[in-house]
């Protein structure tokens, strides 16, 4: 077991004093970066890179040799659950992710696996395996999941969607049908998430990214109900050190007392709510991770430090706060704005721990 | 002077006894209607459908001759604004709304005119006109608006957007441009709604439809503070008789008592928060307008009646509810569902009004 050189991440999520505020961004490694871009067409497919373990953690290191972040997040795609149950997941160019056989029956949900995460999914774990050794204690990494909800989503509909029109349906007129699903993919999530932390993930974070788009009544029954079944479902340590859980519902902002109930250790918060905000209606019960607008990547370095500061003053003295952007960062991000909020948010958050 | 012959919607926004919730869709008059598609062929382009005033009344009062509806909304598009302004306004087919000349600096904002609704927006108020006198008082018309904000980001963009990044780009690095461009637009929409309101239009709702991708403090500068100009800036009067004036931010759930202070009669709600919440958040301050998904038009009418009995059941007693969709309808719902929804509202609603 190799000493952790950099546990501010891990300390912050469990709300333990740190010297300045962690700092990651969601999506790190990603097309804003020009040696991703060539890894990426190296490997091929935007799935060929997911699939291979050597190249998953090459892409996962990268952002790390550029800035000063506090955790590595293992490179793949959420869709990865549902590719593994025989969906047939592919990337049309320009289009986002496809499945070639969505789920729209009840006899097609019926027949919906629980993968087996050491065998379908060994390319995750075997990379999961090879970022720790690489990474060789230097931050924690984190593995990942996307909500059943929002894993349903893209499996009834077979891809991205703008009205949600057949999942809907389907959870409108036969509920039943649609628990089933989500009942298999909450057991598929935890248990790829349990493999996760076995293959050494210090943290691990489930994006429910299309949570925003139900009611709050069908967010609690659809949602955050097998949101909290994986909670409890997690094994939670490794190593002998406990391994936090982050939900994060993105347009969730008025659902934070509801999710923070589940147990799990910190709450993602994306740009539509103060931090302040948000942290008077969670108290001390969860840490908090967000919450800048990626969109401000675009300004000047000077706006950039602003907003970090008003970030950080919102959410005030005291631990708990992990910084990040709301949501991934744009793929059109000169990155050298990037080098400049990692280094502010450590530079100004140092008053904020004395 | 005409007798108006069903007024509910109108009491209901000045928070007065009704008999029934009265009820509206969101872009009641549109694609999901065959008969307006037959309009829109014959009118030949989208544009074309907008600036004939016939062809406009035509369409405007197409749902209220299949469904029981409580207003009539005068058909037109939120950016004719920007094209009277000179953009160049075009429909690119499948891909949305384009500008010829998008708004990107100091200089081509300087030169953005107020435009004269009486001369560039004459079909607009002819249209407003002509539905008035075609309509003869059975139910009252709304006119409308999109917000400054919801206007800048199209203006900027010269397209719809995911990323806001060019419009947000001048947010962040040049806040006195961003600000000009709102100041022309505001006393744009408050010159344009107080001819429609002189042209016969007996309640006016401003569309924010992206103010939600703001963040709280710069919702407040860029989008709120703008309607609050153009709310205090409306004459309100119509025939000796209230203009109700109705706010809607799609994903605003967070900041209604900001909206509420702006002296607005009413909100718009979406569905990602329950009406009781929202209700209990304003007060007796505001009428309240909302907020069933659009998506359960999907579903069976046993399921839809059922949505709308919860959603008055989450309202509760007393005045002050408009019933609505919490966005537009969408193009693929089977108008005999629409149906459903219209005269489900009546019937289920009258129990809460005795």
């Amino acid at each position: 077991m190799t000493e952790l050189k950099n546990d501010r991440f891990l300390k912050a999520l469990m709300r333990e004093p740190v010297d300045v505020t962690p700092v990651w961004m969601m999506r790190q490694a990603g097309r804003y970066l020009p040696e991703y871009k060539a890894s990426r067409a190296r490997a091929g497919s935007f799935m060929d890179l997911c699939t291979s373990p050597e190249m998953a953690c090459e892409v996962t290191l990268q952002p790390l040799e550029r800035f000063d972040l506090d955790a590595a997040i293992l490179f793949s795609d959420i869709l990865t659950i549902p590719d593994a149950m025989g969906l047939g997941l592919y990337f049309a160019e320009g289009e986002g992710p496809r499945f070639k056989h969505p789920v729209r029956t009840a006899k097609e949900v019926e027949a919906l696996p629980v993968p087996d995460p050491e065998d379908e999914l060994r390319y995750v774990m075997d990379a999961v395996r090879l970022i720790r050794k690489e990474l060789n204690g230097r931050v924690p990494l984190i593995g990942f999941s996307g909500s059943p909800w929002t894993l349903a989503t893209y499996m009834v509909e077979g891809s991205s969607t703008k009205e949600y029109a057949n999942v809907k349906k389907m959870m409108f007129d036969q509920p039943d049908i649609m628990h089933k699903l989500l009942d298999t993919t909450a057991r598929s999530v935890t248990s790829y998430l349990n493999a996760q932390i076995e293959a050494g993930a210090q943290a691990v974070m489930i994006f429910d990214t299309w949570g925003g788009v139900l009611t709050p009544r069908d967010y609690r029954e659809f949602s955050l109900s097998y949101m909290d079944k994986i909670v409890k479902g997690l094994k939670r340590e490794n190593d002998g050190r406990k391994v936090p859980v982050v939900l994060f519902t993105k347009g969730g902002g008025t659902w934070l007392q509801d999710m923070a109930a589940t147990g799990c250790d910190a709450l993602g918060i994306d740009w539509t709510m103060d931090m302040g905000t948000a942290r008077s209606q969670v108290g001390d019960k969860v840490a908090l991770q967000g919450n800048m607008d990626p969109s401000i990547l675009y300004s000047s370095p000077e706006r950039i430090r602003k907003e970090v500061a008003t970030i950080l003053e919102s959410y005030g003295n005291g631990n708990g706060h992990v910084f990040n952007l709301g949501h991934g960062i744009h793929q059109h991000v000169d990155p050298e704005r990037a080098k400049v909020f990692v280094d502010a948010v450590h530079e100004l958050s140092a008053a904020y721990h004395k």
